[in-house]
């Protein structure tokens, strides 16, 4: 069998480190380069104890000689470093960011959420999405060269409301979102309130009233399922668990709308997909049940009494929210089949 | 000094050892009898080990002839337990009810979420909630001699959303509201979802889609609170912490309010208040800090691009939420100040 | 490719759902019947949410004619209630037990510890461990019919201490040893002291002063590798975390050693396992980082000064400290490579 | 009521941010100046939001000249700051430290584990600590000017062990000691073990093999408990918990002694002290049943079948491991009830 080399850029941070955790699953990829900014000299065995495989090999510093070496590259770079990185790199060389430098279409968004220049934007990485001209995100994908992944909070959020907007059974006007992550989140930064003294037993938002940088990129995909321009409100807030996303996403029902033609919009949405599920009636997601998978699991309520519709969705936000995105669009990039590698089952309790 | 006793039913549960941990550090409230059911005849030691200074205090059966020898009774039970109690108890005796059986004005909004007969309603204790009158809940409170003691969510959701909705600066339709709870919130009864493998590391929704008990008791408050009905989205959420709310309320601007006015209506309703803090702009509530403690924190912002109003309120599920909120109510019952004995500060980190 | 088809009685419990998951990756074996006592009839969706993959199987009753039809029969059962399904099981099914029945030579120890009568003892499943023969547990296991897979806390102790015991460097006497367990190594069952309320945020002693049932089990390993009856003190402690042990082991000294003797010790026993790692010099094992792995991480220090080596282990209590290992084991029963299918990376952060 | 004011130099760290918590809940004692290095000139609500009522303060840079002011001066500082500041104190302030800097009277094992010069020793704050000559440390206490605080694990470990040795019912030679801590005993200091995503979920273990700065100072503890040099061989652990120490001590038994003789040396050791509790036979110590009190939960086995007892202490690291020790400490200088305003329950669950 053909085996695709992937070098990993960043592989010192949480995004990296899952992108190696997952490389190691995979029939047909392997761990090429790993390489590191501050961490670069160090053992991946001190910086990943638990990549046990890889614990010797060593991080080396990122250059994009050293990258263009495979053939795929994973970036998972702080925002802003991605785009000077990628233009040195072969255009036949399957780059796929983890960062958020070319997730927006919109130049204005991007500029007023981040703090560098705006580098244009790329194929989006969440195939599954559901757009109003009846496609999925994943038809710009395969044999895709360059592939933006989506942010941890987006890929919950998108999915678990694009196929109602889709479908027309709510309203694009007055989404509110609010949604708990577990703190690797968050990176491996060092900053006080992450202390595990800060969070363990805490809650916590962070980002509210409409700053955190997820919230245009949720809004673009929103816009595009709906056809429509959607206004959001979105709430973050700090769980105390190390993975993990549940995001509570509530929209305005439709006048006229039934319940089942509700959950039907999920339905139709997801029951070909392989990593979205949709639970059975009454059974409600939890967050530890999609611990290292790259699942999506949603359940949809209506509150007919005040005319909203209610879908949580649970999502690992390193698995499917980051490194288990990046790996499922490569293998679409690569042309091999969509689920190859990727984990289906959760490690739980 | 003149102590008044109080005798406490259903002391075994988090509720009951709550209301035991504040009564040991209020200066003119004595611990009386503590009674059970299934757990008469045992230690307190054993079943709060954390109560030290009763360890060795025997837990009795519930029976209205033994609260009733004292000042004030506290009812910690199952919710359709305390009417029938409650009915054979004194006039004059101050009996505060912990559960849920006398805090809905409206019969029909029992019965549609409760499965025993309604039993009317009682004052409520949530002293600071503004209502649309201008007078505050505490009018009802003093010298009262039967209370019913708000609901955790509730206090929490509705000292939030109340002042806005009171000043007009934010509509009473289309409040959508998701709060996470620590687990002893639900109790220590033995189900399978609340084993700590299940709970540690997992984020869950339950009653989703307008099915929780509490949702009635917010629209009351709230309603009272905006002077019309109002219409709420409710999902709480199971947090992997033991103790703590985090509400995050959302709320439509109404037109033409300016931020400064929408702060000002939070300012003006609580700096008066002991126990409810606006936090200085730009520091977002915790739960940690909290922990143990009778304190409401608060944290106001506006999404302009939205036109929503976010809020959000970090409480002690069992302290404010619960026994603290019991406590004051008994103060105010007792003709005490109303902070007589109450903590001030959280035990973090 | 052949695939051997394996039925789990007991798929109810975290060890059954463990089995389960392991399975789901392994490529020559298959799951069969999934049975269950109380939860038969029940959806694996409802019981275990992060088996997506088997969601819609349905527990079956656990009988003898069923689990009969299956190359591989793992009995994930409470204590006592092996011994009499296995008799009446074919003598060519490999049948692996994760409970405690068959893994105790010593009759008397036997009945010392539990409450049904002695079954007899079976190959012991825990493949790396040396003996003062010169062999390895394996030796047993190839080709093996029936199998006693160790405890979880027996897994971590006896390969933490039994290089240094078969290599004479530490005395058999005066061993002592303090665990943690995560909540997972409790099981299922409904006790008030396993209540998320309870455990979070709390460490404690459970089973002091040698009345842990896992004690004589150890004792039997880690005599087994001494060539002589050990002494051992053995304290589990319950924290705060779903899974993974944590096992703190110390042993004298054997006057005239010195330290890189003593590392050598371990260093032979394992540098040809795949399973079994010492850390380099310097680095600690952490649980986290064999979270759902089928490793243990080992470290060794000599504290001169006191005349007591101090190895620290670590593993996944449900992984290699159960359902790994029977896995594990059932590759050698069946011939497959020892490590086929078996995951040797942690889920971290 | 006469009230002396106290002084917090280092109030920005864990242990400064609970002595102010534990000081507005004594009745004598205010809180004067709060000091602190680089946070000088922060809010207190910024740095330690659970401090409601001093949320207002500003954080001072620390001072002789201003510390100098205040009756009583608690110094939460990094070990080596206390000497020099300390020395230009007047010697009439009574100055309590709680780093290290003054707890060793041997400074040779003060150089074989610090790299700051020794600076000599106080009296040991440690009331409770029986000495083989029959006294208490206390007796040093009453009227002191300085006091040096114990750490968090000699503080559980050394009044878990020292009944025995006082009484001679175990052996000096060969202590071992496990210990696992909450996290903020780490301190606040930012470093990458410390990210909640990596502590939650995770046990480890650290400075083994005698290498912990607390070795040489629960030895010298023991070592005056017994009368003789003691041996100890101690591992403290971090364990996914904000705050607590379980101690895991054992000892050998010596020859003849029974069990009710060996409990009968803890009996009478703390039977007559107000913070430390031999729990009930059969009940265990937990950590959460400590949070926030200045208690200290015991209970003995013995192993008769080993010769060992095993003592396990719960404490919070915190309170009697530090703050609450330190005020404990500055009752008895200052001629004021060793108790006074003190917290005795635990904040549980």
């Amino acid at each position: 069998m053909h085996m695709w080399s992937v070098a990993v850029a960043g592989a010192s941070g949480y995004a990296g480190g899952e992108v190696l955790r997952l490389l190691l699953g995979h029939p047909e990829l392997t761990v090429g380069a790993v390489t590191a900014d501050s961490s670069a000299g160090r053992r991946l065995g001190d910086v990943h104890p638990h990549l046990v495989p890889l614990a010797d090999r060593v991080l080396e510093p990122t250059t994009p000689e050293l990258l263009a070496r495979h053939d795929v590259v994973v970036l998972a770079l702080p925002h802003g470093a991605s785009a000077a990185l990628a233009a040195q790199l072969p255009h036949t060389t399957v780059v796929v960011d983890c960062g958020a430098d070319f997730r927006l279409t919109d130049g204005a968004a991007w500029e007023r959420f981040y703090d560098t220049p705006y580098a244009g934007s790329w194929p989006y990485g969440l195939p599954e999405l559901p757009r109003a001209d009846g496609t999925r995100a994943r038809h710009d994908l395969a044999g895709a060269r360059r592939i933006a992944v989506p942010g941890c909070y987006p890929t919950a959020v998108s999915l678990a409301l694009a196929p109602g907007l889709a479908a027309g059974v709510v309203s694009p006007q007055d989404l509110v979102v609010v949604a708990a992550s577990g703190t690797s989140g968050a990176g491996k930064g060092l900053k006080p309130h992450l202390l595990g003294a800060e969070v363990m037993g805490s809650m916590s938002p962070y980002g509210v009233g409409g700053g955190h940088r997820h919230t245009p990129e949720i809004a673009q995909n929103l816009s595009a399922a709906a056809g429509a321009p959607v206004s959001l409100s979105f709430t973050p807030t700090l769980a105390p668990m190390p993975r993990g996303i549940l995001a509570t996403c509530t929209a305005r029902l439709t006048a006229g709308t039934t319940p089942d033609e509700v959950r039907q919009a999920w339905v139709d949405a997801y029951e070909a997909e392989p990593f979205v599920h949709l639970l059975p009636p009454g059974q409600w997601p939890r967050t530890a049940d999609v611990v290292g998978s790259n699942h999506v699991l949603l359940q949809v309520a209506v509150d007919e009494s005040v005319g909203r519709v209610v879908v949580v969705a649970a999502v690992d936000n390193l698995t499917k929210g980051t490194a288990g995105g990046a790996l499922q669009c490569t293998n679409l990039a690569l042309g091999l089949a969509e689920t190859t590698g990727l984990p289906t089952v959760g490690v739980a309790p």
